[in-house]
């Protein structure tokens, strides 16, 4: 299927992980990611945008493989020089790293849209892929608390995910529109498959759902929609999927997660880890097609061979 | 004296070496250190402001010992990142350098002044000498050169002085007005002396100089003005100033320095540096007082003692 296109949704380290894949297993035209800036923030007057930087930094090959997010080889001086002179350090922003911010704040300054200074950034590191921003619109995923409303960053970051989560809203959102490249995809009759990166459905995946146009067009789909769990044997593989779930008073597993999209008409696919195989008759039993696979990711083998497995699946399902 | 009051003017590194020893020279509550703001510059969309800095880290004991400039053990992670995604490296900032450019940036974004976030930085910084910025308001040293004009940071840093200078313009020094704690200490009673740091005339005092309010009160002075001679033995100890008083068609040697403050009202008392004794006449000539002494500042207690014989310089001819 050398004319096909695929398009994946991502957020961060999770996300990433999946996206390397996918760059590995499909000519660079056949792919296009779209990633999250719901979490997307202003600091020390700085335009932060961490998926799109874990995301661009993972197919750079210059991401930190300790922690997914980052640069490697990275050093903490400027973070360090803040505290000296009381400005706020809560948010971990490495010397190398801050390169990028620096220079994506100033070109948003001078005019240039978040897509084109992501563009610039990716020609830059000499990356192919096009890594798409889900929007040029300011969208702001806010997380409600019993304590009342946080700033994703404030939330994740600097309250380390302790207030109980009530729900979530994607300000901005109403009113954005999709990144001129994610709508072209959209419209692109090559668009074989949508897929959903093994992110978290509530924070990652939904800030690109919630733009008005991007449901409007997957409502009236021709073709299928494949997300990957995020979770496995119980446990999400990353950050606070798991906790915002049982927040939510359910389980953390992948059934779960298969509702959520499926409820909404936005699953024709899932795959899940091979552990899970208990939960297939349940997932199956939603109306959704199913694919049990080793879906932990630790190598880059893993990630490629998961991204053919999931690009095989969807081609049989479309 | 206890009483007294001294108000330094001073540039980058040759300024801030008597700065520091005046310093340690004097009770905080008797110094006022005015910096030359002239060679600030918007770089990469942060506010530099290279000599509050390199005056701010001399006094905390965090500048970089080996240059003047920029932090001690400082690491270059920022600068090697920025060139790698092919954004403009060719200004040296290191990483911990960069904490106080962020911080100052959105800080004068949220409507702070100048004055307000140097004073909040030296708080910081544990300082209580008052730094004071000659003016909240925006003055940019232009150096006029054969090929057109130059912002002075690209003059400096990226043509490294190379352009044949014909001369400098202070923009915006016309409508500029002193910082308020300036302007009250040129008001103050109990000032003493103006005392011109072993700072470059031309780029380091002048603008300082330029501004219509600072020149009017100098003019009907009641205090001596003494500078300190940034030449020694025909030679500035830093910089280009050599070169621009060649390019000027002058010897580079401290009568030149002395007769272009005294040409225009501004000099009552002129230190020279001993080895530069044979030169004591000439200058005397122009009717200034003057005293030799040793003015190359290696260690702490050369500036302590070279700032001691400043101030006793001044008290006698005040």
């Amino acid at each position: 299927m050398s004319n096909s296109l695929f398009l994946a949704l991502s957020g961060g380290v999770g996300g990433a992980k999946l996206a390397l894949g996918l760059a590995h297993a499909l000519p660079q035209e056949q792919l296009r990611i779209i990633v999250n800036t719901g979490d997307d923030f202003e600091h020390l007057g700085l335009h932060i945008s961490p998926d799109l930087d874990t995301v661009m930094y993972t197919l750079a090959g210059v991401a930190n493989p300790e922690t997914g997010w980052g640069r490697a080889d990275e050093s903490w001086n400027f973070l360090e020089s803040l505290g000296q002179i009381g400005a706020e350090n809560w948010f971990r922003l490495g010397d190398r790293d801050l390169a990028v911010h620096v220079e994506r704040t100033q070109r948003l300054r001078a005019g240039e849209s978040l897509s084109e200074v992501t563009a610039r950034l990716c020609t830059a590191l000499n990356l192919h892929v096009p890594i798409i921003p889900m929007s040029d619109f300011r969208v702001r995923t806010i997380v409600q608390t019993e304590g009342g409303e946080l700033d994703f960053q404030h939330y994740f970051v600097r309250e380390r995910c302790a207030p109980q989560v009530t729900g979530f809203r994607f300000e901005g959102a109403e009113s954005a529109q999709p990144s001129p490249a994610f709508l072209a995809t959209l419209s692109d009759p090559r668009l074989r498959a949508l897929l959903l990166c093994p992110s978290n459905p509530f924070v990652s995946v939904d800030p690109i759902l919630a733009i008005p146009e991007v449901t409007t067009r997957l409502a009236a789909r021709s073709f299928p929609i494949v997300a990957v769990s995020p979770i496995v044997g119980g446990q999400a593989v990353k950050g606070p999927l798991g906790k915002m779930l049982g927040e939510r008073g359910l389980p953390c597993d992948s059934v779960q997660i298969a509702r959520y999209y499926k409820e909404r008409g936005l699953l024709d696919g899932f795959i899940f880890d091979e552990t899970d195989k208990k939960l297939e008759p349940e997932i199956a039993a939603l109306g959704v097609k199913t694919f049990a696979t080793r879906t932990v990711m630790t190598t880059l083998s893993d990630r490629t061979r998961l991204a053919r497995e999931t690009i095989a699946f969807a081609e049989k399902i479309a």
